[in-house]
């Protein structure tokens, strides 16, 4: 079956085509000799690429309009992986090819079986070519159009109906070859297994696409190829957190946009805490219009429209709604209009410091057993909104339904009710630490009944590491077959690996090096100082452990760098999230090692792409962060 | 003489103002009724003044569209000083009556002897509304506008024609009163013995202004007065860093944007340096052909235009030309091409850790007589396009004529130079640290000379601290009478008290303090650690010694916060900057210390009143970073 996408802008005229042949360029870049003359002013450089060394050299421009290339056009196609971000896995061959391109045409075919696929296919042609017009900058027009090449893309994928559910267990893999063919299109093939490595695909054949700032106009790498790439690990995450600071929907569109340059696929919505809840329950709304900050939430049809936009770039959302902790915003009403008794207990108590780990305190009630349906609803309204359903019941891959929270329990707050402190009593929990623990597993064991109830099946959910994920209790109180746990302790924190060596799948957002809110101070009380700053150095070195290791059964699904929301909203994520967030991207893409092939595990090698990718990332709007003077751009290696 | 402006779109209607009258609310902001019944959906709470502590306190909204203010609206004359930032030094009283603000019926009356200072006047009110504007939520419209007032400005200017020039004597200090005219208007009258004054009492104004959110409209404190408001110290500035990542004239004009909002009235453009060199010099092209990066540079229009922005904000744009270190770029074609010998060492030399401080290296030659006539043409460039000699002719007023640099010369680059090594040797210079800071000195008085020509007076320069500022040698080399020093170094150095009892001024940029973009990690080689963020609280305790200081006639002029560029360009400049830098704008304009009435020095006792000025600079379109979650912010005291 063959499609042909009407959705997308890009005209498939092999007539104007035509006349584009004649400027096919040969294997040297700086051959483009620039007719008319017209430069920008005072280019005073262009650069060459030394194969030697895969490093693309500056050349003085001495004749203004005498050729030569822009920077990000030579890089495109120097050193071992030009300008692609994250590093591919699979085999790389760019050659040395550039052909004008000309972003307003842009076709492309869909060979597959699947209906859903091919429309979700056109709808990231679409965002393809969005990226691609993004490159040319403000006011500079495409210069000598009738010269640059129109794209084609074929895209093959061998999905079934009703794959497109991404999953742990999704193949996100995809091969991607473009060539200058004779009729004078550039041609470019994905062949993937499902729309996801085709997404992929095509995002690395944007990549493969750059603003020559010499010539002024698009040019992509048209002998290149890269086979067989796909990532080391299957979660790929970025943690934002609209509990603390409401995060409008635009910039939440915003993150999605960055999270499909570098190819993450998990965004984990921190959608609920003792601050806010901004998500609006259908079945516990009372939570919604006490819990959400001045109205402050996201419609059910926000979610709706997130988990699409996420969708067709690659992208699943996954909602957290945290418990037992964490737990206070419209809780407090809830407890006093549902007439069901105490819900929440030390919910807004002061001082906050006796309570909480930060203000305002609130855990949720374990011994009310009302409180359990309320959890089941929260669940469903979640399920239904983020698709998790849909996904679980669609198919016999992995997903997790949700993210069930479950850090920073405070046994204090809980010592502090006498409701509690009575149950407890009167159903033999010593009031000691252990009791506490057994408690809280009890809380969690239910609310987990709960979880199945909306799913059907026994569901999979993800729960921070905490002192019920200890080595001597954590088998006792949490099953591996359904608890995925995610190891937010430091990196040297032996832990997640004895987790690991039980059987435990997890997900590493290693708070020394993935929370890229810290660094910037404290919020709290008197206190100013805070955790360091993790420079992207930091983030790109922190290794997790090899996928599987030994037979027990262990298996790191991945990561998540993890902005957390109590010194960032809107206005400003990105600059702390960004370029940051990609260099986990690329750990958890590509996973550099040691050993082979990829033996360069530094950031050291990867400086070079990484500053290429945050221009990338700048031109697509996102407001990701500066890492280097520009001279330092202009002269690679003159700053080591 | 009195003059209308009839550039300000705001129109002058009293017929419809009187329909006004009925609606001049009492003196409890809770008695707005909202009597249209329309809200928006799910605002919870509202917030009254508890006016013994001082603090707005949440109360739920039991009935939906039954009054009740929203938190600025409430804070605007809560407290002390309200939402004012900076803290006014002079008396304040906000009353407690708000008025309904119809945005579009700006107007004023200017009383005055200067036609210049009208003009600069109308401007500036011109901003003030477009401030006014901002405050309304994008799609929310002004409700109810007919119950709105309109507001009636009376200027009044003492300056005679000609001092519009922004010099460290400056006055200004202004008052400013608002009271509901029983004509329907609400009448604002200020008065200021200069256009800038008024302009900060246009400033204090648009901060009595807030959108109600509850109510849906904008309300001005309608009996309220400051009264003899002015800064500690004339010199409140703010240095960013084009030669390290150019800044896009939007950018710039984004931070003068910020800086009026908090009074700093110094732009510090740190215009030239070994790695950019994006200034048009008239004079001597070569310099901008070759040393601005692939053509990046302010034509003398921008810089026109950036002047006359900021001018009408309150802020004068300082140009700094470093040298003789930081100078690179362009001086190497320079030396190629204009045929006077080099003009400068060590150019893009490596390895740069032997011969500079940071990549790429490069150093005025000092023995090349050839050199001085072009510094004297690049001062003359810059006195003449940043109005420095106007500024510095027109009046008897002290005024910088230009930033000179100085910081951070590097002995073992000229000490590699053959040329410099023999003209030592031959005009009896010791090759020791000695003899070379002789050489430095020679430089520094041979470009004094220069300045001086350009000025036809004695001019006034400041330089950073450096080898040459030490007790030792400093009045060897530098003139008191000649040279503002701007002190780096960490707030624990006493270097500077010193320099004060030698009767230097000073201007302070405390490394440990005010360097905003310390924390972000490092750039150059391999080196992953940096220097620690400062959050805004070390920003805002960063007390300086008392403007003068017994009888050495040592003065401490002010300071400037200072985003150095090597790792921001425009794309992240607001989020590292700002609200951070607005700390040091209160530092030095209000200057809070420990004694009488201004007992509250420390951060603490700003916070709330930072936080609300966060979210007005946000208003203006400055991203700024949050400081703390949305619920600490709808809680007052309640995360302290």
């Amino acid at each position: 079956m063959i499609k042909m996408a009407d959705g997308v802008t890009a005209k498939f005229s092999r007539t104007s085509a035509l006349l584009c042949v004649a400027i096919v360029v040969g294997s040297l870049p700086s051959s483009f000799a620039d007719s008319s003359g017209r430069r920008s002013p005072a280019k005073q450089w262009s650069w060459d690429c030394d194969a030697v060394i895969g490093q693309c050299r500056k050349v003085p421009v001495t004749t203004p309009g005498t050729g030569g290339l822009g920077l990000e056009a030579c890089r495109l196609t120097c050193g071992r992986a030009g300008a692609l971000w994250p590093m591919p896995t699979g085999t790389i061959s760019l050659g040395s090819l550039l052909s004008p391109l000309n972003p307003e045409g842009v076709a492309f075919t869909y060979t597959g079986q699947s209906e859903g696929t091919a429309r979700l296919i056109a709808e990231a042609v679409r965002v393809f070519q969005g990226n691609l017009r993004a490159l040319v900058p403000r006011g500079a027009g495409q210069r000598r159009a009738g010269a640059a090449r129109d794209l084609s893309i074929l895209v093959s994928v061998a999905a079934s109906p009703g794959d497109d559910l991404l999953t742990w267990d999704t193949d996100e893999g995809y091969s991607l070859r473009t060539t200058a063919g004779m009729d004078g299109f550039v041609d470019a093939s994905i062949n993937a297994s499902s729309f996801f490595g085709a997404r992929h695909g095509l995002e690395t054949l944007s990549q493969l696409v750059a603003w020559d700032d010499n010539g002024g106009r698009l040019v992509v790498a048209a002998d290149a190829s890269v086979l067989g790439d796909r990532p080391v690990y299957p979660h790929r995450g970025l943690l934002v957190d609209p509990a603390r600071n409401f995060l409008p929907m635009t910039d939440l569109y915003r993150q999605v946009d960055a999270m499909a340059s570098c190819k993450m696929n998990v965004l984990h919505l921190h959608l609920t805490d003792t601050q806010g809840f901004p998500y609006t329950s259908r079945r516990v709304p009372v939570l919604t219009d006490n819990g959400a900050l001045q109205g402050m939430a996201y419609s059910p049809a926000d979610i709706a429209s997130l988990v699409h936009y996420a969708k067709v770039r690659g992208v699943r959302v996954l909602p957290e709604f945290d418990a037992p902790a964490h737990a206070g915003a419209g809780w407090d009403a809830a407890s006093e209009r549902l007439g069901k008794g105490q819900l929440a207990v030390c919910v807004n108590q002061q001082p906050w410091r006796k309570l909480c780990i930060e203000p305002p305190c609130g855990q949720l009630n374990p011994v009310n057993p009302d409180l359990y349906p309320l959890l089941g609803g929260i669940y469903a309204d979640m399920a239904e909104d983020f698709g998790a359903v849909e996904r679980l019941r669609g198919s016999n891959l992995t997903a997790p339904l949700l993210h069930m929270g479950g850090d920073e329990v405070h046994l204090g707050c809980w010592n502090s009710s006498a409701e509690i402190i009575d149950w407890m009593e009167s159903n033999g929990y010593p009031r000691t630490k252990e009791g506490f623990l057994a408690l809280w597993a009890e809380f969690q064991a239910r609310a987990l009944v709960e979880l199945d109830r909306v799913s059907g099946v026994p569901a999979t959910a993800i729960l921070w590491t905490s002192d019920l994920t200890s080595l001597d209790v954590v088998e006792d109180y949490l099953d591996k077959s359904r608890y995925v746990i995610q190891a937010w302790m430091p990196a040297a924190e032996t832990l997640p690996l004895k987790l690991l060596d039980k059987g435990y799948r997890l997900i590493f957002s290693t708070k020394d090096a993935w929370y890229l809110d810290h660094g910037y101070g404290n919020w709290k009380g008197s206190s100013i100082s805070g955790y360091p700053f993790h420079p992207w150095q930091v983030v790109y070195d922190n290794g997790l452990p090899p996928r599987t290791r030994g037979g027990s059964g262990g298996e790191v699904l991945g990561g998540e760098a993890a902005t957390w929301g109590e010194m960032v909203d809107g206005v400003t994520l990105d600059a702390k999230t960004w370029p940051r967030a990609a260099a986990t991207a690329e750990r958890l893409w590509s996973d550099p090692r040691g050993s082979g092939r990829r033996a360069k595990s530094s950031w050291l090698w990867a400086r070079t792409r990484m500053m290429s990718h945050r221009e990338r990332m700048v031109s697509r709007g996102i407001r990701a962060d500066a890492l280097q003077p520009k001279w330092c751009y202009y002269n690679e290696g003159e700053c080591a």
